[in-house]
């Protein structure tokens, strides 16, 4: 048999991408030991090697012993040479940081800045926060290679645009992606909160994890999903979404979403502000919640452990669902300490399978703060990083 | 600087598994065209081509035509090559099949064995049906290539053994993997019969979906996580395990498990069975429900829509947990119909939030009783077909 017309190859050609990740990743190499590890021919990772040192992703950190001879260069992954900007709007903050590559971070800021304001009147004052940012560090707009920004409420992730999110009037379908993109002239990367707090927790606290669910306790609830080591949005970006998982019991509560029971509605911070207030304490938002558990009121400490048991119920769901080995418990909420965790611990350890109880751990987010900015940052490098991204830009 | 020791490196270095997997998921191609491909030097290629001719993994299908001089031979994958174990146990039945590495089925057997027979007799009777398989399919154990295994209960899949397995008396901790492989001298692949029918079902009905959600409506209760394409397990492989989540309004119902409200203590077979006795109806088993059901019977046609009612009420928050695009219902009472299906879109569509279930399809199995057999030797082909796989086999 002879076949007349060989169809096109339809992998992707392996290029200097597959060795950046080697060096990114790894250990400083020669360019021999590149091409042994890879089987790529010598004349090829030389060529390379040029075009990733030209592009200031690696650099030359010294030189092998040789037993004769001129000594071989050895290179590695050069993260200071780029910078990406990490963006975390919430309902009334904006915080913004620079970082190099391994999400160090350059400069940073905290504003007020609400969200309803509009897209118009945000993504101006980010555009031009960013050009500061990026001048006050003496690093020009070309050093700038993405941008990773993380929104209070449901992304499209493929997309970049904010989908009926409820707390932020006149952002729907907001293109988001392409605003910034036009303005700081890189790939900007959008994704939901809670998403970005999940890859920053798990990137810098427990990068070997490779199961873990992280949940945010605020004015909201949500998750983010980690299988297998990556964050998993689902088919549309909504994954992880536990807000809206209806608590037994709490048919009665309405939620903002048009629906009862969720838990949002049950555990939020506005539904345990609602409760103390109903015993006489005046309370209104995460931060005064928490003082009044911190000061030791009986009251506030009561209601966060019920709190933690309705967060409980759904999340024993989730264990049985996803069997995760760690969840990390993160948000204003959480703040407030013990009594949440409790709760939680309680309703998942009595409720969900021992063979995925076994080894499950349940922990407060230690990346706290910084653990979204820690994610935008990681969801901008990881963008402009991969193998097929480097291949591409170097095409 | 200079470094004095280099580290070793710590990367796989690509073996002929890489050429392999190019042929395996495309288009035959030539020497010339894979060292395109790959960036391998033509001598490389040359070499692993004929390590994989050698073990029989690619044949020559041809030669490509050329502009002068010998035509290049053309390779590609050939399935036939080999054959895998596939081994469906539940409750009281086996189910075997001997596929070729493409998942094509060459033999296949279905008898009553039950499983509460414990891991001696039930193993002892797979090992003597597997060698009448080969022996009656003409191929010697050396053709035989790996075993998957799909167990009715809890498995720890990195280890293949079975956790407290509720209805296989007899088999915790027991070694499924060892004992078989060293009856067949193959690797053997242990997994949950939900997680393998919900590869099956993926792998020949839905291959373009990255994001399904299996579910299994019979005796007991469970499902399949897809996401991303692939099959997540959790940390421990208990993933998908939604048959002890609690159902909302359900607390006195007690479960096998221990715990009140179990969905599967609510809608799965048994639970259906005992709400028809109550009214009258003597019926046992998903067959006699799923006859009843079938031949018009108003009483069980109510039951099954409730127990669709139940489910949908767990999928609600697995849907707003894990974002899919398609829910898949497979199982013996899911064959009933329509009753099922439409209880469970009343409350999945109601409960769960729009971006969810904007493009959310809600589908009976199409592969049916073939899923079980054709994910397990699914799961038996990945594990000797991956390029570590290969290349470890070639090394």
């Amino acid at each position: 048999m002879v076949i007349e017309q060989l169809p096109k190859p339809v992998s992707r050609q392996p290029g200097p991408g597959e060795l950046f990740q080697m060096l990114r990743d790894g250990a400083p190499r020669t360019r021999a030991e590149l091409a042994s590890v890879t089987g790529q021919a010598r004349s090829t990772v030389a060529t390379r090697i040029d075009m990733l040192m030209t592009a200031g992703l690696i650099v030359t950190v010294g030189e092998a012993h040789s037993t004769g001879g001129r000594p071989p260069a050895v290179f590695a992954f050069s993260p200071e040479s780029r910078v990406v900007l990490a963006i975390d709007l919430g309902a009334t903050h904006a915080r913004m940081a620079l970082t190099d590559l391994a999400s160090n971070i350059i400069a940073d800021s905290e504003d007020k800045l609400p969200i309803d304001l509009g897209p118009d009147k945000v993504l101006a004052w980010v555009c031009e926060k960013g050009d500061e940012m990026l001048a006050a560090s003496g690093r020009g707009r070309r050093e700038l290679v993405s941008v990773g920004v993380g929104l209070p409420g449901p992304v499209e992730f493929s997309s970049g645009r904010p989908i009926n999110p409820p707390i932020m009037p006149g952002w729907d379908d907001a293109d988001v992606a392409g605003r910034l993109g036009a303005h700081f002239d890189a790939p900007v990367l959008v994704d939901n909160d809670v998403n970005i707090m999940a890859l920053g927790e798990h990137r810098s606290e427990w990068p070997d994890v490779s199961d873990l669910l992280f949940v945010k306790v605020a004015t909201g609830i949500g998750s983010g999903i980690i299988a297998d080591g990556s964050l998993r949005r689902g088919a549309r970006g909504a994954a992880g979404d536990i807000g809206h998982i209806a608590v037994p019991g709490a048919e009665d509560t309405p939620c903002r979403c048009g629906n009862l029971g969720c838990l949002e509605a049950v555990a939020g911070s506005d539904a345990i502000a609602r409760r103390l207030r109903q015993e006489g304490v005046e309370v209104s938002g995460s931060a005064q919640i928490v003082a009044l558990v911190r000061s030791g009121d009986l009251s506030a400490a009561r209601a966060l452990r019920q709190a933690g048991r309705d967060v409980g119920t759904v999340l024993a769901a989730c264990v049985s669902m996803l069997n995760p080995s760690m969840i990390v418990i993160g948000g204003s909420i959480a703040e407030a300490g013990e009594q949440l965790m409790a709760g939680i611990r309680e309703v998942v350890y009595s409720r969900s399978l021992p063979l995925a109880t076994q080894h499950l751990r349940v922990v407060a987010s230690r990346a706290r703060g910084e653990a979204a900015i820690l994610g935008a940052s990681a969801l901008a490098i990881d963008h402009v990083l991969s193998a097929e991204a480097i291949d591409a830009a170097l095409a």
